[in-house]
């Protein structure tokens, strides 16, 4: 095996940009310098839209599942979880949210069996997905059910600005009742380990509060940030972890505050999201935190409206492969210091192949 | 009467860094240039901190509240609400919470009179207000009440990005219940209006959905969306306002998206704060729309970490000056047009005597 990480790619939701940002991975010189890319979806797919993606399917191997136990080069796992030619690109469609699922799940089996050392995922669409009957809201909820993970939560990572979620995929009225000192403090955990992964040093983190002016003491809200974020934010700091908050939301993100902390932990989707997006749009990488295997992800959506037009822009894709990359070798790094096969990740450890070859 | 429109600015929490900025902008060139400022505070306390200010109060006119009637330049309304020397800088207090609440009361008692064009405020510190016994979470609630106003909101201006809110200062888990069709269709209308009047023309607006990825079609929360936003955006287009949404939250402030919209209409506090305060942070002017009077406001807080030391930068307040005359002469322009004392405001008209004197 190369000394290279083998990352498994999921195609995404057939009728979305998925396919095209994927095939273009699998040519992409940058990529095919720090990886070995194994996509996971349908030849039949890829073929209708090798033109689109500059890049045609003759120099990629074709590959069942079960071939995976030897992997030499750039593949194509041939899910069969579509038609390709029935495929109708930028529609919503169950049988797509079906087959986008299948692909996620292929690549988790592959990596909880050591074929491939972490998964880079392109985007799904929640209501195809919803469709087709799948009921978890998104990638970060199906990685964390299929790998069992105890916990979990996403990051977006970028270098301008790192937020982490203690929700996410849920209404904004159902934010306050998911609230715990426990989750809270897990989120506060996950972020911090990941984080010294990333910078090899202890990060500073804050942590957002969840009404306005952070509450100002009790006038606003209901105590959430006495109750939840400071009996966490105390816990943590008796841990080790260096960390300040409840933050007052709405300065939090301003460039003199936010200069002061490696990654901020915020409480709700948008509260993160919002200020992400406005800062690094298209470059963001998205990380789930606390499963047993690495998991970065697109940090945009399915994008039908320009769908297999040849428009979409991988950057984000190709930046999650890179942080895959590099997480996978500072595991693998890590484990050759402790001479022994010691996958240790964020919150779980588990034997690997891949440290037996490197 | 001077051709310049004569504006209160209210000195704020006494113990912040209101005061200090108050005094810079009665000695500033260009807020001179272009209104007759009038402070409502105490000469006790701006007496105290005249040299941290770099100003002093021999060229201002000290005034009781009845002498009023002739403004010729610069003043200072003597509310006597506060014993300077008992003040302690950054400190929060009931008695400094009850003198604040004191400049805004007799502001709006003065503006009603049509003695002035318009209020300014500086930051009032909303524990010390709650401390007074004050039951106003805010400004914006203030002036609604003590005007009558039967619609209002707030909106923060600046030349990035302009949000209006259609819920301010309540907690977090109130604010799914006090949405409604009505009330977003107010502040669409408000902020349509309010954009109309600062661009002299009519404005691209939009307006932001509740949940994570605006709901996605009631995958999450509970179809506020449907419900509430989607309602108020037909009818208002119906009423002629350019208007699109719900907008995907945290797809909204993107560069590429914002820079559709004139203004953007958010759901609660931080949905808008967390934006504008990235973008315009220190130099946003907070604008409480649908009252009979003119209000402009800084857009920061009482800073009481550095108050009294002359550090704090007046230039939100300068810019708050500078918007609130430009819309008192817009209003007098608007009367002049149409041969008559008609000072119309967003949501209200009366008879003025500034009109009467340009």
């Amino acid at each position: 095996m190369s000394a290279k990480p083998i990352l498994g790619l999921t195609m995404g939701d057939p009728a979305g940009i998925g396919p095209e940002i994927c095939l273009s991975a699998l040519h992409n010189g940058a990529v095919l310098a720090g990886c070995i890319p194994v996509l996971f979806g349908d030849a039949s797919v890829l073929s209708r839209i090798q033109k689109a993606a500059l890049a045609d399917l003759r120099s990629v191997t074709l590959s069942e599942f079960q071939d995976l136990e030897k992997i030499t080069g750039p593949m194509v796992v041939d899910c069969g979880a579509i038609d390709g030619p029935s495929v109708r690109p930028g529609q919503i469609s169950a049988a797509c949210g079906q087959a986008g699922y299948i692909y996620i799940e292929r690549a988790i089996a592959a990596a909880l069996k050591d074929r491939i050392h972490g998964v880079v995922t392109a985007p799904i669409h929640k209501e195809a997905l919803s469709l087709a009957g799948v009921k978890f809201p998104g990638h970060t909820e199906i990685f964390t059910a299929l790998t069992g993970a105890k916990r979990s939560c996403m990051m977006l990572y970028s270098d301008k600005l790192t937020v982490s979620m203690v929700t996410t995929h849920i209404g904004f009225s159902d934010v306050p009742e998911k609230l715990s000192v426990e989750r809270v403090l897990n989120v506060i955990e996950l972020t911090s380990a990941a984080m010294r992964q990333i910078l090899r040093r202890d990060p500073n983190l804050g942590v957002c509060g969840l009404n306005p002016h952070a509450g100002e003491h009790g006038l606003f809200g209901n105590r959430e940030e006495e109750l939840y974020v400071e009996p966490a934010v105390k816990q943590a700091r008796e841990r080790g972890i260096r960390v300040e908050g409840p933050l007052v939301p709405d300065s939090a993100f301003t460039t003199n505050v936010r200069k002061n902390f490696d990654a901020i932990v915020t409480l709700y989707h948008d509260q993160g999201h919002i200020p992400f997006k406005m800062l690094a749009f298209d470059t963001g990488v998205n990380i789930t935190l606390g499963l047993p295997i690495i998991r970065t992800s697109v940090d945009h959506g399915t994008a039908f409206d320009i769908a297999w037009q040849g428009k979409a822009d991988p950057t984000s894709l190709f930046s999650a492969i890179s942080v895959a990359a590099n997480l996978a070798r500072e595991r693998a790094g890590k484990s050759k210091e402790a001479n022994g096969p010691n996958f240790s990740t964020v919150d779980a450890g588990r034997k690997s192949k891949f440290l037996t070859a490197v």
